[in-house]
């Protein structure tokens, strides 16, 4: 039974969600049992489901701005990886004991301004109570040309890996958010990816495989190189860094595992073969993003880091879902 | 960090979710972080998103098989409603801390008995952790004629109200289920939906509005009438029952409530026009499917329940989310 004082589902439906599917038809405003997207006969149709949980994912007490943010954009991130441009997405929403219809304004809030900044519009989902956390399962909508669509196979020996923006600067937010070293810089960059949007639908053409960093940096790129059954070298002095990130890791060196290892960066990983290079580098400077290269896939198998010159065992694994 | 003995992500997706993928080429072996659906310009694509949350919406101790089915049928029958064929899901699976290998294996048998019952693969999807209950969302896809799809809005005035098979086994099989009363037809009933995939596509072009009987007949047929900005007229007796609902109503009137208002029954209710009532029994008919009349659409708004030829008061709300 709802709380005293609370909105039914149907209110919520009415109050908070319905105004993000305004103007997008395929929607029904909400009313309907289901959503209906209009076939494109030019793009496939590229779709993400991802999951953030309250304590897990996100931190308890975080605003649900920011929460409605990061469990849109880590869809977002994948679909960028895959060379899409987002458009719709549909919200399953399991709201925790304590809920508050204040959360909830702030959450759609939150989710209108991504909507607004991303060019989105909600098609549908599910509202519904849970004695657990609460839980937000998204599965985002993008389109890209047909048959055109990026993944992590298809590297090629030879390719160069490149990587977007900088590098382990939400691994080194997550211990600001917890207060083990203090960095506001960080800490924002824990709390709220920045999805790479704008280059991922500039890479078709242009890349031969793709990723997120959602795992880790060696995670990640060790996930192209699996799929495309090749080996890819890491030199650690190319890794770009963050000024703060830097500062972290020239007074910690131990926490460069952190910053190789730790996930949640949501900058793109590529596989870009040589040709390609000059392509690339225009994509990125239309948008306006910093790129590097810190590697190349060869043949062979597994992640290798060269520090000063000198493979390193690698703590591959990244981030470890459970 | 994963329990000692219990495999990973990445291992529980190679195990028993890319086997659910086989075939269709879009998921990618479930090795891309998107999935990728190729456009048909002869249909829409018809999107649903339904969460289950153990505890709330399934028994805490329910067989994985079971779960696993349900968890699809709620979106199916939503299809169904849409005039849809399914051909796809997402699932976004949360883990809650005390899950084994045994289970997963039982919740993919599940899925994988559904696929083949249903004509569906598995397209991607997030399987994560919660330390609060395993807590299921699927994304369903389906596909029906362009601009044809069916809503909750269409009933005109003096459309007939139609509803499948029986109503009010599965709130009875929830008692039973809860020990209240005993029977094992109606338990199984609220257990394991059978959504009316068969029937639903063949009502486009037939009925005017449609909706799944997932909150309570009542509440159900109210939406088609809120959403039409009609009134709905009901005959109690005209209620299809199943001999051992009518049973348990005839030892005890006052569950008529929980027939008339109880959820997840998961048939269909359809405003039909009188023109087009015998393509609507052709088409039962041709699924094996038994339907009746059981009231009438006209001005006015609202929920009217006649009983014994008079009308009153009715629990319209149905199944109450939260």
């Amino acid at each position: 039974m709802p709380r005293r004082g609370r909105p039914g589902e149907f209110e919520l439906i009415a109050r908070y969600f319905a105004p993000l599917a305004k103007g997008f038809s395929g929607a029904r405003g909400l009313k309907s049992d289901n959503a209906f997207l209009a076939p494109d006969p030019r793009y496939d149709l590229v779709v993400k489901t991802d999951t953030v949980v309250a304590g897990v994912h996100f931190l308890a007490g975080e605003k649900p701005e920011i929460v409605a943010a990061k469990a849109l954009r880590v869809c977002l991130s994948d679909l960028a990886a895959g060379g899409a441009v987002p458009f719709s997405y549909q919200l399953a929403l399991s709201l925790g004991a304590n809920w508050t219809e204040r959360w909830i304004a702030g959450f759609a809030r939150g989710l209108a301004a991504d909507q607004r900044r991303y060019g989105l519009a909600l098609s549908g989902g599910d509202t519904t109570s849970t004695p657990g956390p609460t839980t937000i399962s998204i599965t985002a909508f993008g389109h890209v040309a047909r048959n055109r669509g990026l993944g992590r196979d298809g590297a090629k020996a030879g390719d160069e890996l490149w990587v977007t923006g900088t590098i382990g600067d939400a691994a080194l937010g997550l211990l600001a958010a917890r207060g083990k070293i203090k960095n506001t810089f960080l800490e924002r960059r824990y709390r709220l990816p920045q999805p790479r949007t704008l280059l991922g639908p500039r890479l078709v053409g242009i890349a031969h495989a793709t990723a997120d960093v959602s795992d880790g940096l060696l995670a990640d790129a060790g996930h192209i190189a699996d799929a495309s059954h090749l080996a890819v070298h890491i030199e650690r002095e190319g890794v770009p860094l963050s000024a703060a990130a830097r500062g972290v890791v020239e007074a910690r060196a131990p926490l460069w595992a952190n910053v190789l290892g730790g996930g949640d960066d949501y900058e793109l990983v590529m596989a870009i073969p040589s040709r390609n290079r000059a392509a690339l580098q225009e994509a990125a400077k239309a948008v306006g993003l910093k790129i590097t290269q810190i590697g190349r896939f060869a043949r062979g198998a597994g992640v290798h880091l060269r520090v000063a010159g000198r493979e390193v065992r690698t703590p591959r694994r990244g981030y470890v879902h459970f």
